[in-house]
């Protein structure tokens, strides 16, 4: 199809999608004329891919490109999928960002993931990243996450093996792009969730009982 | 003390902290002369508390401005506090947004919201950004989220509980405060685990199983 038709089937103007092709988030399509390109169904799903991230995902084209570029390769390392998935959050995180965690934080994480059973690297950037977000939130005197922190890990452990098993289910290539896009959208998903069982735990006044200098203990999170 | 001493006991610039004044993110301190103010050990937790959530959270002046307008009343509204909770939900993901999530959608995280017993106003941010994310997972064809949304609902559950917990824990007046904050910063920490765990379970090729179609069983989350 040409230009205008792949603008009138996926939705996006013409103008956006050729500042896309400038910015090499969408490939060229095939050439058939000096003036003319060729445009077929892949090129819909991965506008639709890239208006995913960029509007309900809110990352920058510099993050998209960067996601996107993992996603390309048929053999995929990784290693760059473990950058790919930690792209979303260092792009959000270091804007401006002056200051790494301590040592004893990037530690603290580090035997989390020990007790957790969770073989990581100690460099990987996932790990800076929740060190920094607990020393902040410790430095901020707010230690009621830190003491519990290995509620958090319960619940992002749920989180990953769901995540794994759906990349693996949407199935074969795809399963590349299902992870990462999950990230993504995976984390607005499940912020937006947190907050809903927040307001209604909030409203119910279940913010009772003794916690605050030992581990929590199990909690119930029985579905009815 | 004085803005130079303010600036070094708090690490930030004078400009900055002119910058925040302006910006309303910083309270004016007590006039002394006509050039002077005085400012207090407030404003030094104020301002850690504005760099924490600009640089390890990566909100927006904007967004860093609405959440903190609710921290300052002593009689905080539940209103105004479901609000300020989605703030850096709705100011990531809304930034280019066109498209707002199908009726269908919206209906889905309602009906979830009521199978975990979660009393939630339908016309909560929350529930809407849930939706999007949902129905933009659908419309890429990756339907193993979507298929499993309860697990990451059981996921978000384990999160509030120990969230809402936490700022309780913190105590007293700091505990809106608390929540915010830890929403911003536990957004943070609960993806960077979240991939910690992902890297884990590829590594060790832990993406295996049929569950494609059904609600998935019950995850083995337990603790070494």
């Amino acid at each position: 199809m040409r230009l205008a038709q792949l603008s009138e089937t996926s939705g996006v103007s013409t103008a956006t999608i050729k500042y896309y092709l400038r910015e090499g988030l969408l490939e060229p399509g095939d050439r058939v004329t000096a003036t003319q390109m060729d445009y077929g169904a892949g090129h819909v799903q991965r506008l639709r891919l890239i208006r995913a991230l960029l509007e309900v995902g809110g990352l920058s084209i510099a993050a998209v490109r960067n996601v996107l570029a993992v996603t390309e390769g048929a053999d995929v390392r990784l290693k760059d999928l473990e950058q790919a998935a930690q792209e979303p959050l260092s792009t959000r995180a270091s804007l401006q960002r002056t200051e790494v965690a301590s040592d004893a934080a990037v530690s603290e994480i580090l035997a989390l993931a020990e007790r957790w059973g969770w073989a990581v690297s100690p460099d990987s950037p996932a790990i800076a990243t929740a060190a920094e977000a607990l020393e902040t939130l410790r430095r901020l005197g707010q230690t009621g996450v830190a003491n519990q922190i290995d509620e958090y890990a319960r619940s992002a452990e749920i989180a990953a093996a769901t995540d794994v098993k759906a990349a693996h289910c949407d199935g074969g290539f795809k399963g590349t792009e299902a992870l990462i896009v999950g990230n993504v959208l995976g984390d607005l998903l499940l912020a937006s969730l947190r907050r809903i069982a927040q307001i209604h735990r909030l409203r119910e006044g279940q913010h009772t009982g003794s916690c605050c200098s030992e581990a929590a203990d199990r909690t119930d999170a029985g579905q009815a």
